[in-house]
């Protein structure tokens, strides 16, 4: 069902750039595609412009449906007319970033140097490297500044990144369930999910494009294990809880509890349509962030260059970025100055909350957006 | 190193039961061995025993050294002349459970029926199962009564489920760094272990012995997810932050983060000795447990018919079993008015704090044996 507020039947655009892009790992791409969407039109001052950053597993395809009404956009709830990011008044980008398997230049596609896929000669990619090519897009569409930036969980790092990157480029981020840097327990998962795909008698050292298999245990077993992490244990709890499938405990290894039902689920879905490449660079992505690193470890001193107003909002259940983490970014940047308004939104859903149409974290997105002069 | 107050050198001994054994699975084991060790000396009136039940990797060796001094038991700072459990005044009792592989009857011993390793046919195990043949041993040994059975996490389940099998063969239980039951979060982690394992070509249906391998990338994940939940985000973050083994990134697979490191070798060092199928029957004993079940999800209902004395145990940074959990269980005795002390433990090392020697931890572990008459 296509919600009345819909943008409605959108189709993804490709940009080309034939500049070669050297990434911070020191990777060199010779030419690159980034896949994207846009909502709503841009101003003639091309002041109304948002960039909305996709998280671990997201794409460009923000809002809207393509020709199967059922393909809904990951963030439609929150992009269309009428919407908390109201596409009437807002030009709403939506872009795939480099190294996905969305459509943007990746592991699985065709390195010129060889005519083989990438594979695992793709190089590493970071959330600045992505910032970079945004950055590039915004120039190919006459965007000079973002109106907003906004993105959850590892979007929020990028919306975060863009303040530091393009500080004259950007006048408001929205830093949504979020952390500064992870820690050592966040690093903790995606190693252990890396070492599932990367163990997977499948993964051929990455080049298993050629030998006609995925590594799907291993993916499979990633997903299961962030997945997890992005619920609350209430949630769970509340979803789930010790339900029995056969009503008593039938002693054996197939499926007892609907838990073990769900998580199966989840990682049998995932590991049918993503790219185990780029689940390994994206968590590397993650690791790697860390603003406050070239400023000896103090995120003050990272943030004194940015110029934007920001919005942080954290949830309460969240245990993967917990609201800490984001207060952690208010206080650096009440250090400095800088306007911020923060909300930590009593959600039951854990991290996932970021996704949810929650009343009164939708109220505040829209009370945000409806602030923003075009 | 031996500590002064060890009890020293010990040596495991093994009783053989021949009488078949119902488990609650409906699986018979014909006959089986459990391996144990014991500290002090019985008294004449055999009411000064103590019954250690060890948690998920553990065994039988709870304390002292075998011929290599550095094959110290697991819980050695506990238990010994002088310590906590003071084997001056006690006769303590450590027992492999069954279906583990550090000697008692498992999956890796011998199918009379078929003379080849058990392997998948091994019975499921219960909680309840370990309790009646701890009981059996019990017999074996001239103890009528424990003065007290204590465990922590699947080994405070143990003692918990003592108290309602055997009501009046036990006058004191230690509950620490337990849960009643576990939650959807505690299965949903499990379930990721096992089908790690499941998962692995080399398990082959958990008949790998026979094909001269083991299951050893699955156990290895079982085990790096099951660290995570073992130790807190803040000791993680004592411990290893976001310290960098090159001091910047490399960008490459191999360890960049400490944390890393520390997570391959312990999934490393455990896939080198622990039994794959052992590990799929503990997790599952884990799940299963739930005296509550039987008595409409009422814990008090089921407590009802304990008639030991209790200490709760809990750890403020034990997010696997937070204090929440072992609160579920004094609030079920008082209802039932029963005698229960609680303590919850300000330490930071999270659920793996039960074995360290916390002063305060271990002070409430000490005021409580005192006055424990024998």
């Amino acid at each position: 069902m296509i919600a009345p507020q819909s943008v409605g039947r959108v189709t993804p655009q490709v940009a080309h750039f034939a500049e070669p892009l050297t990434l911070r790992s020191g990777g060199v791409l010779p030419a690159y595609d980034l896949v994207y969407e846009t909502y709503g039109q841009l101003n003639a001052g091309a002041s109304n412009a948002v960039l909305v950053c996709h998280a671990l597993s997201g794409s460009h395809h923000v809002a809207g449906h393509y020709d199967d009404a059922a393909s809904v956009g990951w963030w439609d709830n929150l992009v269309g007319p009428g919407k908390p990011l109201d596409t009437r008044k807002f030009f709403v980008v939506g872009v795939n970033n480099l190294g996905s398997c969305y459509g943007s230049t990746g592991p699985k596609a065709t390195n010129p140097d060889t005519g083989q896929p990438w594979g695992a000669e793709f190089p590493f990619v970071t959330v600045e490297d992505w910032v970079a090519t945004q950055a590039r897009l915004a120039d190919r569409l006459g965007i000079r500044q973002f109106a907003a930036v906004m993105g959850g969980s590892l979007g929020g790092m990028q919306a975060m990144s863009w303040t530091l990157q393009y500080p004259e480029r950007i006048r408001h981020a929205l830093v949504i369930a979020a952390a500064p840097r992870l820690s050592a327990e966040n690093i903790a998962f995606n190693e252990v999910a890396r070492q599932a795909i990367l163990t997977d008698p499948d993964f051929h050292g990455g080049d298993y494009y050629r030998h006609g298999v995925v590594p799907a245990r291993g993916l499979r077993l990633a997903r299961m294990v962030g997945h997890i992490t992005y619920l609350s244990d209430d949630a769970m709890a509340a979803k789930f809880g010790r339900s029995l499938r056969h009503g008593k405990a039938v002693y054996h290894y197939d499926v007892e509890f609907e838990i073990e039902s769900y998580l199966r689920h989840q990682g049998d879905k995932f590991a049918g349509f993503f790219d185990a490449n780029t689940y390994l660079l994206t968590t590397k992505a993650l690791d790697y962030f860390d603003p406050a690193f070239e400023h000896g470890g103090s995120l003050a001193a990272a943030l004194a260059r940015a110029e934007a107003e920001f919005l942080v909002v954290s949830f309460t259940t969240d245990w993967r970025f917990s609201p800490e983490r984001s207060r952690e970014i208010v206080r650096a940047l009440v250090h400095n100055r800088r306007p911020v308004s923060y909300a930590e939104i009593d959600c039951p859903a854990g991290h996932d909350s970021f996704l949810l149409d929650d009343a009164d974290y939708h109220g505040v997105l829209r009370a945000y957006f409806d602030r923003i002069e075009v």
